[in-house]
């Protein structure tokens, strides 16, 4: 069928053709003599899209998920304590993670709508006086239901009584879109992931360490481990190598994404991408439609979760648009499955481009009996862009 | 500045995925001696496109404008007087290079808006008894105005009259999109270029020739000419070669989008792009305006120019929506200049596509000051569309 | 620095036109509902490289590393024992791996340049007679030296005392490159990777599993994994999905090159890896040297180690080709280092090709004042494959 | 077939990675109001690569053949006198494309293995005292034999009379190649095109005028033109814009190729040319051969025609490397067709490629039953290129 497709996913995202072509390079001698030249600046930038000044990243061939599992082995043994909350179903996914490769969590059921639950964690973490939680794990951006978490908060409540525990954060959906610095809000661990924000394809797993984790990295036995080992990594590193073959088109296409960001400004691109958020919100309201984020102050900027009305199947609608507009909009999931559809909206995305997915959905609705009008969702996102537009040429 | 430009000009078009890929090859031999297998086929198929059963096709490393200047050369001597009307900016240029050639053109004027003068042809060619009119030139579809012709018509003038012209047609934006049959409408030469309906980049010239016009261009001396020579090619493309190096890429290029056109099927993407067409229309009707084009049957499936009310500069639209939304729409020109801004919609289009254009020359016109409703040309469209749609995995 | 870097190193290997092309798709929908049409016939086709007819292959983002986890996290609990051999540098990490999860490895070291004991293996399997061993591990093709090896031989030790331990094989380097098959040398457990003679980019491990196998997975409780976990990818890839987001690209990639072998035709993929190895092998003895690998039988056909002369350092030799002929060759290592300098010729190769590294290690030899003489390796090779040769267009 | 093809025609060459990235673009709008900004240094750095300080160049989607239609066309009147010499199959269509556009050519014979006959055309100049010779055309480099003529003498022989003729020079295979200098050379026109020296696909005709050109053209009615015509290039051009559209891709190839000129340096490419040149020569003497170029002062940089034995022909080499070792050579045309084969060496080239033709040539000939011995020709070429080479790294 002629026409392309548009991919409005809450990541995979679309790649810039500056990336692809970056990626689209001859394969290479990952022990070229001449490779740190590369490698070393690399990881320092991309340590700096997580405002970690003192640690360390790794970058693992794998996915989020991936780098999950590396976060748990390296900086915890079987059995320790974990606080964690479930507030969507890759919380959900994360929790599970943590409970396979040993670790005790003690989960927080939250209403999946909210963020990480700051002041029931505050109850917790006071109250565990002998420090038998080692970690505590938020969750920054909800990808399942379009909610961003007050990290923070979960900062705050850890300094208020003083708990030594690791702060780890789960960012796949809001890194490098969403505002976050690992050194700010003390963060110990963050996971990301490459088809995202990073715009790039599905394929590593990002994890940042802050100072205090690699120490205690050292000092643990932790889980065992061969692939997801940082011991190896950082033998390896610390020369601009590897332990094993790294995926070099996809470090040769993330050089090109820390590039592009660092042109706009890594706080131009939060800005944009609340910009291109806002717009759809404006579209969702414009339908007598609600987030599945309970509050304004929970609706993510990379990904928005439109809770459909009473009687209708959300995930209808995505496949809906996908059979009849070649739009790839995402389903709803778990416990809150078919009361939702997703847009996602980050990554490498202007004004007509964030307008397609709210023209699609639109007229998805529409077919499916919905009541809402066509073009007033768009209207609404036309008049908010027209109002906050910039001259690109001046 | 992130985000992709959004490119609907009336040429060039946005090239598919497959195109690009099919043209990402090395560089190669243009004498191996397997090529013929490869442009054998080619030829031929490019023959179907423009239903020229018995003729020839020649292909030219240059653009629409040398496909000009070959179908004259080649056919026609200095001196020669030629019938053509002026009822756009490429119309005009045709006449100019039929005239720099050293043609005697017999220039009718027609409202720009309206499609070639039928009528004014025939009463011309009746009253040529003697057949001094060696050639009638008409446009397809002529670019600037977004009107289409009625090559049909002009056929049945000289019919009537018996005149034994040639007819000559430019296709260029009108190819591959809207119907067009050299056999049934007893066209003698076809001009088009690679960069619309084929969805290639600018880079050939393509002429179609009758077996008549091959005939012509036997008997006759025609203009000095070297690059653009037939028989140069003839010679060469017999054997499956080429005269002087050819863009094997663009080749390569043209063999996949014959391909898509192949498996699409030639009348379903002609109904697919009078299905774009026709929500573009629906768009601007529901702005209160109207088309360059002064009746439904002069509207143009592939581009469509609209006109702007009094006191209004269309190509501020133009440049406003460049600027501020990276998309590209057209500027009106020559004697409508400021009077429209034009929306191409050809090549490899889909729902969403197509209603891209559509927002962002919404947003534009409301920025300038337009009195029109946000959201109601997208709601036009997306209405006609959805009646229309169909599944596209059944 | 003008020209192109030439890559012979024992994987990454040179990714094809139509490969790369085949990956330079956009983005897609991991969840769309039409994906399964197009990954199970993919699974079905990967598992038939192996020759795994009644088992199943995973695929993770990852690399022959994690696909060796990925093996022993699946079928292998804790504790328990294994019997391998230390056959070279990759052979030895696969020990490590084991061990860093837990195994009892039985190590049985043999000589750099010899491939598994088969006859130690035999005896000690012989010896075991309450079958604490669990699983056997060979290397197939050792990418550190250059050594292939009698992976039947293993499977007739197993067969010979009756065994029940499963028989996992490392065939990164080998697999469709080298004679392999699951279902008739009955091996239980096959890691690949995706960089060698599936002509890809790094970012794949692939794991095949035998039919037992997978049952002694649904048996045992294994060691605690998440990201490697076969439950989870069997629950998902049954409906033609993933348990996590998949790197879409790279599987459109492993595609296109198993449509490549499929095309050739697997038995003549290993039979012109033969002969791209011999050419090799014919000049390094014009050269009057020798391969790591002892014997005509330990040879590999996708990589061969030269013993370079006592007294020089063959490490040397790769770094001198890099900086002034833009050559990848690799290094030897560990028990090796300096003693063999690596040519990698797997992948998509013909005879113009695999005389590259002929001709610059050669050059470089020659700078370093090896007592070889110029043209004397590349003549040898040449003969060889003019006396082999066939027309490529009959 | 598995492996890829080797292309060592002379022209169109291998486009490096970093130029086809550069073309792997989206189509974009030739009218974009910031389009100037691109346009205008690339016309400025095109003219640089032809020293051509105070004149123009103009640039049209056609080739080398179009370049010559244009400089005719653009400075001379049907039936103006022209002094050209027929060195082989390019120079001898060179002067076929000045008669079919009406010149009258005095033709000078020459043996096809020496450059243009200076000191003839000396004399011929020298007679015409009334200056009826409105031209004098030279071939650069002659690629049908391999042969570079003696620019600077042309120059002399012209100055030596006062003959105000202009000189055109075709440097279709020279440019970007091969010492060139409009401004010190007094040369008045340059023909070249994209798929050589400059790395691009085939699909540039590209003209350099100086200012001497550019004021003859403005005074005489030159020969009728639309297509090639400079008046309408120089009326857009000057607004950076083009007459007609242009392939906007191959000009974004061009800003990347003249990049990887300059930052290598116009000499710095020579010289290396050179060095390549001188490598294959050296195998060619080894093979016991000559080239067609008869002294060393008329051996190309860029091609060199190797004359084959009595008894032999050549052409058939060029035919049993492409069926048997996919390797494109070139076959000898006209005059001397079937006494040599051609291998071409310009563009992106380095050591181990230009080893590559040798090593296949070499081959082939042995399969013919051609008296020389394998690996004798790759030698010498090793055995030079050792002697005169740089670490790229320092």
């Amino acid at each position: 069928m002629p026409g392309r497709n548009f991919l409005f996913i809450p990541g995979p995202t679309t790649i810039p053709r500056r990336i692809q072509n970056a990626m689209s390079v001859e394969q290479e001698d990952m022990r070229a003599m001449d490779l740190p030249e590369f490698t070393k600046p690399l990881y320092e930038d991309m340590k700096k899209i997580m405002r970690n000044k003192d640690g360390r990243v790794f970058i693992f061939p794998s996915s989020g998920t991936g780098g999950w599992e590396s976060s748990i082995q390296n900086t915890l043994n079987p059995g320790d304590k974990v606080l964690a909350s479930r507030i969507g179903q890759f919380s959900h996914l994360y929790i599970d993670c943590a409970e396979r490769l040993g670790m005790e969590v003690i989960k927080v059921e939250e209403e999946w709508g909210k963020g990480v639950p700051v002041e029931k964690f505050a109850e917790i973490l006071a109250n565990d006086k002998n420090h038998e939680i080692k970690a505590v794990f938020a969750t920054h951006n909800e990808t399942a239901t379009g909610v961003v978490s007050d990290l923070k908060g979960v900062r705050d409540a850890l300094d208020a009584c003083n708990h030594p525990a690791m702060y780890h954060v789960d960012s796949v959906s809001g890194l490098a879109s969403i505002e976050f610095d690992m050194d700010a809000w003390g963060i110990d661990i963050t996971v990301s992931g490459s088809q995202k924000g990073l715009m790039l394809p599905t394929g590593l797993g990002i994890v940042g360490a802050s100072k205090k984790a690699l120490e205690i990295n050292k000092e643990i036995q932790g889980c065992p481990r061969c692939f997801f080992s940082w011991e190896d990594q950082i033998m390896a590193n610390d020369n601009g190598f590897f332990p094993y073959t790294p995926p070099m088109n996809l470090l040769r296409g993330l050089r090109e994404s820390l590039n592009m960001i660092n042109e706009e400004g890594l706080e131009n691109v939060w800005a944009r991408q609340n910009r291109m958020a806002t717009a759809v919100r404006k579209a969702i309201e414009a339908w007598g439609m609600t987030t599945v984020a309970t509050e304004p102050k929970f609706q993510s900027d990379t990904v928005s979760a439109v809770r459909v009305p009473e009687g209708f199947d959300g995930n209808e609608v995505a496949r809906h648009a996908y059979k009849y507009y070649n739009l790839a909009l995402s389903i709803s999931l778990a416990d809150i499955a078919g009361q939702a559809f997703r847009i996602g909206h980050m990554g490498d995305m202007n004004e007509l481009m964030v307008l397609i997915p709210i023209n699609g959905a639109e007229m998805a609705m529409k077919d499916l009996g919905y009541p809402i009008e066509l073009g007033s969702g768009v209207a609404a996102a036309q008049e908010y862009l027209r109002n906050t537009k910039t001259d690109r040429l001046a």
